[in-house]
């Protein structure tokens, strides 16, 4: 079954969003055609960037590899990153439905690839809120009287950021900070079944034959690691 | 002069968004009555949360030291933290005019308070987004053929952030990352006059005898700095 004949089992806000979601429901209970993967791009081109390039060769790859991908272009969808008040404050269990269906989707996904430019050491400020949103305790992570637990420790993660800054300075001087934040902020908290990130720089002093050459690094990462 | 009579120079989506906005404009050109500190909370709750009780103390601070401080509540605002695809290819003097208002702003004030909470290791995205779209390139900094220039050198910095990760593990395991990000990443590029920041943790374990001396801090932390 291709993912297009999937679409007609979409459910509530997912069907306008996401061009290929194959997960449906039937009698209340989720059901998922293909494993899926979730792709979230977050650069305001999704068009014409290197980064949109990046996550289109991620979803051939994942198409190729058996898997469902669902492109999550969180531009192009208008995704709020603002946390609302009332979210804030709130248990998971309460929070709003879109946020809801976000967090079904991570939940049944086989992984994530997150692809983004680096932006003062760290994601767009649409990709940081879609993770105080979604990425919530009590979901993602949780602590108990035990101890602390990990929600996502079953997921594959990728990481494909892009940056203009060199490699060195990034490093030596900022601490290389998008891996601390996505290695040891958030993934080490949440879990996950394995996690990698490969930073391309620096993209302003690239030309065709290299981005060529980047766009096989990715496609090449994704079908080893899904 | 108090800052309730200012407001009647007020200009702009300024006058409504900002209470003292101590600005006025005559034949064009720029004047201001006091030097102004902008006060920037990022927080859900502008209200109630101890992240907006020293956003007070600053403010009160700031007038009886003899400056006029302009409160912005980005929350309350409702500040839009993505940058629109058009406004990042283009450069600064072709900003849209609220980004231009908030860069006036900047460039006039003698210095900013930074008020927020710790999520993830970085501000909320409000205030995430409030960088990427206020500190750009070609107005807080920049590159010419003779090297890279400063544009905030002269502005007194001041960061509050509160959190409730104990601090040898903030500092051990994440690489103190706020630190990282306000000192290293965002104002060794833009420059100031000095920076200083003061993290109040753990915020969920803080009774209300804790918290009036943190207040304390803040209040002595203002009249010494500006």
């Amino acid at each position: 079954m291709n993912t297009k004949e999937t679409t007609r089992y979409t459910f509530n806000e997912a069907s306008s969003r996401c061009k290929s979601f194959p997960f449906f429901r039937q009698e209340g209970v989720l059901f998922m055609e293909k494993k899926t993967v979730l792709v979230i791009l977050a650069h305001p081109d999704g068009k014409n960037s290197f980064n949109a390039a990046i996550a289109r060769t991620a979803v051939v790859a994942l198409e190729e590899s058996g898997y469902s991908p669902v492109l999550r272009d969180l531009y192009a969808e208008g995704f709020d990153p603002v946390m609302p008040p009332e979210e804030a404050t709130r248990p998971v269990a309460e929070a709003p439905e879109a946020m809801k269906l976000e967090m079904e989707q991570v939940k049944n996904c086989a992984g994530m690839v997150f692809v983004h430019p680096n932006w003062w050491g760290g994601p767009p400020a649409i990709l940081r809120g879609w993770i105080d949103r979604v990425v919530r305790n009590g979901f993602a992570y949780g602590f108990t009287e035990k101890g602390a637990w990990q929600g996502l420790s079953d997921k594959i993660i990728q990481v494909f950021s892009t940056s203009n800054t060199p490699r060195d300075y990034e490093v030596q001087v900022y601490g290389d900070p998008l891996e601390n934040f996505w290695k040891t902020i958030v993934f080490s908290v949440v879990g996950s079944k394995s996690f990698e990130r490969r930073n391309f720089e620096q993209i302003i002093l690239s030309d065709e034959e290299m981005r060529k050459n980047w766009l096989k690094e990715v496609d090449a990462a994704i079908r080893r690691r899904f």
